[in-house]
């Protein structure tokens, strides 16, 4: 069995990632997780990504939103609308004991990494989770008048400013997790994610760039465009407004220089022959991933593939 | 009608303010409120005895704890014990709100006093709440062999711990609250809250201090001494392990210098000859506050009696 790692951002990738962890053994498989979302909110540090993956990944996640917990209550937030505080991300009382306990740990010396690890424990996980970077990697939105927070435009704009860049802070003094060895992985799966603001943080740190520059064909990148539509989340519309055609062309040259085989969608498949032109090896498969089943049925088509090629 | 300045620290004070708040206009009525047991806890700063304070005079309080907010719901604090982290100090969701959105005040510059002004108008009190001082004193509890921080002693260790002395560190750089102009008021009323960690601290802000030391006459203790026991918490407790008697005559003597008029209960009628020889005007009354209508009871029988002396 080869060894699988996958680069991952919430909601989307967090679907593939449970349908990996579902057919592979945990010491097969690592998850680097995006950070470049995180950010500190009502003294708390909230890396939204990773408790995506954690949640949906143990079981604790709320299915039918994809982010947050199960079986949750917002009885602070009520409360704190009440005393007119900041309400506009949303936190449950269960999801901010996570917050609360990470902060803690971080505070206590533990770096991201290990906070990680001692987190995932606790939501009986392997320890197969990683935060792209020990170090804080922050997305900002560029929009026409304004550079926004990511937060600000995700959650408090609703993504609805376009976008015409997007910059990325600290880069300059973050480092890719060296808790992982990319050697160790004979295959790299980026995940369904939103390639401009979920893996392209990851892109930029300089060691992980260089690994898939250096090793494109161990790169595999399902397509987050099915169907000319995002799969979840606004990358469409960030596609439509940075000048490209919402199509998975556009993901393929989003790729181009990292990744020699793509995933696409049976819907998509006019598509194919433009792709492998420009030197992919295209596959076909189903995309979506609207049940349990789905998820793990993706997965297993992927590592079908992959263990034979 | 006379102004009136309360001293007051958590449970046993509040239940006298409430009492206080039924039957004078609020101009008429200031409540100093101890913050020596505040404290950083997860990273949020909590003022117990504000928030009990503030809890019982806005009829959210948890009327049969005494402490916390009515209809609380724990979900949060069971989450987090879950994942393994503190959860020895009681936090519900919904007084988190209240921390949560006392800390992001203070953080963007608001002092104690102005902040508090803030929260006191969302729970629809008048603004006549004030913290004994905007700066931090810290209570620690001297015990044989270790020097505990207050909550440590007082939630964690559940006043076990025999106690030797009290120490209030950060005097040096508090002041009493300059909020609080101490000649608008002709009288001050000690509420029978413990006198070593409630009402101490207070008194070691040297404006108050002197202020009490040079009007003796103005100020009026209320025992939290009941029938040779504490109406609440550990006071009786620390009054054996400190060497004093457990009965109204330590209670005199420990404000002998700051008060010259005592409310006694009349349980404790034989013991008013010898308190009155030590100075004090020594009144009798139902010091037992065990609903609402013996909290406003005492209030009114305080302020019949002040009216007229």
């Amino acid at each position: 069995m080869k060894n699988y790692l996958l680069l991952c951002g919430g909601v989307g990738g967090a679907k593939l990632a449970l349908g990996f962890k579902e057919i592979l053994s945990p010491e097969n498989l690592g998850i680097v997780v995006n950070t470049g979302d995180d950010f500190t909110h009502l003294n708390l540090k909230i890396c939204p990504d990773l408790d995506t993956v954690m949640y949906t990944l143990s079981g604790e996640s709320d299915v039918s939103k994809g982010w947050g917990r199960k079986n949750e209550t917002w009885n602070m937030l009520s409360a704190l609308s009440k005393l007119d505080g900041e309400t506009w991300f949303q936190l449950g009382d269960k999801d901010l004991a996570t917050h609360i306990h990470r902060t803690k740990l971080l505070q206590s010396g533990y770096s991201l990494q290990e906070a990680t690890s001692i987190l995932s424990k606790l939501f009986n996980l392997p320890d197969f989770i990683y935060p792209m970077s020990n170090e804080s990697v922050e997305t900002y939105v560029q929009t026409k008048n304004r550079l926004l927070s990511f937060q600000e435009y995700f959650v408090k704009l609703q993504c609805k400013p376009p976008v015409t860049d997007f910059v990325f802070k600290g880069l300059d003094a973050a480092e890719f997790n060296h808790s992982i060895d990319l050697d160790a992985f004979e295959e790299i799966v980026i995940c369904p994610s939103n390639p401009f603001v979920s893996i392209n943080p990851m892109l930029q740190l300089n060691k992980l760039q260089q690994h898939l520059i250096n090793h494109p064909e161990k790169v595999t990148v399902i397509s987050p465009i099915v169907n000319l539509n995002s799969l979840k989340g606004p990358t469409a519309k960030m596609m439509t407004e940075l000048g490209q055609d919402v199509n998975v062309q556009s993901i393929a040259k989003f790729y181009k220089n990292y990744s020699k085989r793509i995933f696409i969608d049976s819907s998509d498949q006019n598509e194919l022959t433009t792709i492998t032109h420009m030197g992919f090896e295209v596959c076909l498969a189903d995309l979506i991933m609207n049940n349990f089943q789905s998820k793990v049925n993706l997965a297993k088509t992927i590592v079908d593939h992959l263990e034979e090629s």
